[in-house]
């Protein structure tokens, strides 16, 4: 497929981040920066900018910030990249001030992460970002358990904005082929004038199938993360992507160096990938937050255990309550 | 999806015995004899029919050979199932007495793979099974790298015979959902009256993405295996595929205590899944065997060298040469 709209964003650390707390090496992100330059990667997402009064810096680490200083530590000396960084902001989790105006950040892009029903906070965070000069997109999360109604309300207030991205987010890793499908084509015919784009979850192996699926339905804005990292079964694999996209710009070369030389050792140190459980949760569409607190507690392996009291109608918080946490660290 | 049509058949022994030389133990096939009964599996393909005057049975597994009365062991006593049994036999590797009359063996179905070269052999063979008795099915190897010509030759020749079951089979982990729908809409339209079957490896986390594509476009024969087992990157999850399909007398709990019980453990001795050097072989649509060289020698993880070889015009045998044979067993 070369369609020379396409972008892809890489958000290896931002969403990798999420088991690990954010916990990445300097020499980690910096290695991630060159690769993912050396790739033509149109951007890369860095973390979360968050509000350090809002989280504590003890237990989280730096890519949780994401502090300009910080990035421009990591970025310093490297030279020819025209790959953009991004980071994410969650809405109520960022303050104006924590943001810059454009000319003084290593940041081209802030994206907004949202549920349906927030679309209109999400829509004022933008006008704020815009202002101040950046890039931006929203990323509606959830929507394979939206009501259409609530779904296409919420494209209606996206369409009357200047915002130029709007994603299309399989939280769950529970959509088919025909679901992205189904929801592309919504955005597109809602959104005329601005770029779809697509962030996939792996639960059931189809993130890249799914992404695959956009493309051909009209998504220009591709997420995929390093080896597919990411919390859970992670996300769509960035070397499968690039694999894919005929445009001569990508080169796979540089990712296959980064995947043995930096991620097979970090895979050993943490887990995603194709596992049961969120395989489970994928299928049932819902938030794996039950599979999290499963792989944590002693009978992480005892998938028939978790699904027989994920199919029946217990409360959530009992069922997490009964899995016996692990003392491994 | 519920077409009443679909049958799923688990080939998690043969294929996954290309893995290591069909050494499977009695207890391991008979769990997965049990549990893929209980699952509601149509069909179990537990091992290549060959003959034993071709392979020396001191190096290969008992499922090499399927004798009928190996097979009796480890199905004796199993009450209630109403999967059939299936077997494969190669053209040339196997003889006419190797084959009982349908009524004295534990055999339903006995599968023929052949390249698109070999279809009038495969289709000589099919006589000679189907006039003892059995359902078979011709399995087209290696498509991806066949001139639409010789396919539709191929398809042509198969249009006259009484064989019901004709597979498109993604031997190298090449295809694109496109070019499933391309194949199975030309095995559709050229074979009237035929079921169409699917057969698809895991190279680029695509296996079960285009089985679903190829249900969409009418296939109704589908293979998968256990946790996706089979020869390096494997194949469609028969766990996936059931979540998937809506008939009710498929059940997925029994599969989830096989994987649990049984492929886990095997898992951390033998692999296969997702490996980089598959993925580049699916993505150059080549035999995976440069691959399996490579991970049998000591720079298992050097991805970069793998990936400059195999884009280099150097002959295979060279490359193969080229890596260092590892001295673990």
């Amino acid at each position: 497929m070369f369609r020379p709209e396409i972008k892809v964003l890489d958000c290896s650390i931002r969403d990798g981040g999420l088991i690990n707390k954010w916990r990445f090496s300097d020499d980690f992100v910096r290695a991630n920066y060159i690769a993912l330059s050396q790739a033509g990667v149109d951007y890369m997402e860095i973390g979360y900018k968050a509000s350090p009064v809002l989280f504590d810096p003890n237990e989280f680490g730096k890519w949780r910030f994401c502090r300009d200083e910080d990035v421009r530590k990591v970025i310093d000396g490297v030279e020819l990249s025209e790959m953009k960084l991004a980071c994410m902001v969650d809405i109520g989790r960022v303050q104006s001030e924590d943001i810059l105006p454009f000319h003084e950040s290593p940041f081209s892009m802030i994206r907004v992460a949202c549920y349906i029903k927030e679309v209109d906070k999400a829509i004022a965070l933008c006008n704020m970002i815009m202002d101040k000069g950046y890039e931006t997109t929203v990323n509606i999360m959830a929507v394979s358990t939206s009501l259409e109604r609530e779904i296409d309300e919420g494209l209606n207030d996206l369409s009357k904005t200047t915002i130029p991205s709007i994603y299309v987010v399989d939280s769950f890793g529970a959509m088919y082929s025909e679901d992205v499908t189904f929801l592309v084509k919504k955005y597109m015919n809602a959104l005329p004038g601005k770029t779809i784009g697509i962030h996939t979850h792996n639960n059931r192996q189809l993130a890249f199938g799914n992404t695959i699926q956009a493309i051909i339905e009209g998504a220009n804005m591709l997420d995929a993360s390093v080896y597919g990292i990411g919390r859970g079964p992670g996300n769509c694999c960035v070397e499968l992507l690039l694999s894919f996209l005929q445009n001569p710009k990508y080169n796979l070369r540089p990712v296959l160096k980064l995947i043995q030389d930096h991620y097979l050792p970090l895979r050993n140190e943490i887990e995603w990938g194709y596992i049961i459980p969120y395989m489970i949760t994928g299928m049932l569409n819902e938030h794996p937050r039950t599979a999290i607190a499963f792989r944590d507690s002693t009978e992480r392996d005892n998938f028939v255990k978790f699904y027989d009291q994920l199919v029946t109608p217990e409360p959530e918080e009992q069922i997490i309550k009964g899995f016996q946490k692990s003392t491994k660290p």
